[in-house]
């Protein structure tokens, strides 16, 4: 079992209603792998800067994440991203960008990341997203986008798409990408395209899961303290991958192994906005994880009585 | 067993991306009343106009409802509400409304009214939901209201709020209400005004549910046709307390009937929003409300599988 990930890693300068923070450590390879790393052993791939520090790269080897292809860019400065969030807490509002090392990245993928039978394409430029998906041999490959790619690069965006398993898209992004304002409609319309597995992610309303074979929803747990939500999705997508490279899901046909993973996905993405950055996930226990597990089962129970009157 | 409502009696003119329709029977009374009549008796209290036929009258005559608190104003006009959805179809866009005999309704309760142990105040003017508390007599009562009255009537809303047992907001109108951005601090505060069980309704994205003893949540099922959302929330919450009162809830404490009651409350609501007024739910079948239940289970089930690694 092994899951190679490329994708950004970054500083984050993150306000939100409930605190602030200055350059702490993020991107969405990072929040993916922490979260997957509870899982199956995880490879990151992305380029870092001078800034990027032995104490950094410590947050990911102490979870056992293989950083051997975090490509270090001697002179460059680290992916950096400014942004804060209102009361909504669903809208991220960025008020800064720096490419930096990003702008000029070549992924190289190692022999070990290639073989890796699992392999996470963060959002990054969807052309990006195809070179690593034609150098890796992942039986799984799964992809996240965004809106900005949606608009500025379709046709390299719907290319890459076409060549993975299953995509991760908020719900407005797959209404987007496929023109659909029934997410039913948008789903089938983006398994048209390729992947056998669609998940739209809801923001704190959860997330469903499609495939040829039936479709899932698991709502948001709600919490009391939702102090920064930035790397959420990223957080949700390695609990989500990371579960189903530990049991070798074999396709769509798994329903329960997929409906597990969505599980485990909440599961993390729960714990990601409790605290800024990777504060909260970079320090969880398994107790922890199987704790909330059954909390989410607790949630979403309920029996099937018929009518009583 | 029986379920006092009081709330509109209304003429709808709809239009959707998938259709319209003009003048057709409609209001929180009625999407009620139509949906609880599946699981209960109901007594439907409320003023139409002249132009309220024996025709419309029969719709809810067929489904077993009491009509018998109908009040008929000679020389009036109905209740009349002309709106639209775009492609987003959470947001209702008002384009007229016309009071006509709800302007001077003075709800006056028959003794059978006043008896039924259950009384859900659908969504009017704060004053005459207390007026209809006060001379109810019913152990469970249940309150739905919107952001106008949030807006202009807080006052008497938050009195009329202190005097139910329940409380069914949209998440949003339940932040408004509270001043409180997080959810469960809404919930929780909405609670501290009375209410014992709180339900926050968030369209297609489902329900959730908070009592002292624990929340409870539900996605909205993934529908492929989704023709008209209007009434859907009154939908929801006559399959939600049509089931409380067929299995004769004692009170907050009883999380397996609410659980329960959520499901059947969001089966309601599904069924609502796949044609325009009451198409859909004056048709139903017992055997379909069990099949979708059964959907919602598929929908939402998923093991409780430990880390595989």
């Amino acid at each position: 079992m092994a899951l190679t990930v490329v994708g950004s890693i970054a500083f984050d300068s993150v306000r939100t209603p409930f605190g602030e923070r200055e350059r702490m450590l993020g991107g969405s390879a990072v929040h993916f792998a922490l979260a997957a790393s509870f899982f199956t052993e995880v490879r990151v791939v992305g380029p870092v800067g001078d800034d990027f520090t032995e104490e950094h790269l410590s947050v990911l080897s102490e979870r056992g994440i293989d950083t051997g292809d975090i490509e270090h860019v001697a002179g460059g400065q680290t992916f950096f991203w400014r942004g804060h969030y209102d009361h909504d807490m669903n809208v991220a509002h960025t008020d800064e960008t720096q490419l930096n090392v990003f702008a000029d990245f070549q992924p190289k993928l190692s022999p070990e990341s290639c073989e890796a039978q699992m392999l996470f394409l963060g959002n990054i430029q969807p052309d990006l997203q195809r070179d690593v998906r034609r150098q890796s041999s992942a039986s799984f490959a799964a992809l996240d986008s965004m809106n900005l790619w949606i608009e500025t690069t379709r046709e390299s965006l719907v290319a890459a798409i076409r060549e993975v398993e299953c995509l991760l898209l908020n719900d407005a992004e797959l209404r987007m990408l496929t023109e659909q304002p029934n997410l039913v409609h948008a789903a089938r319309a983006s398994m048209e395209l390729g992947p056998e597995v669609v998940v739209a992610k809801r923001g704190e309303y959860g997330a469903a899961l499609f495939t040829a074979d039936g479709s899932f929803a698991i709502p948001g747990l709600p919490l009391e303290d939702v102090r920064d939500p930035t790397g959420a999705g990223d957080s949700f997508a390695g609990g989500f991958l990371g579960y189903l490279d530990a049991v070798r899901i074999g396709g769509s046909h798994d329903q329960r192994a997929l409906r597990q993973a969505m599980a485990y996905g909440s599961v993390m993405a729960s714990f990601n906005v409790e605290d800024f950055g990777t504060e909260r996930v970079s320090e969880l226990t398994e107790a922890e994880i199987a704790e909330r597990l059954a909390a989410f089962k607790r949630l979403t129970h309920f029996e099937e009585t018929p009518i009583a009157r």
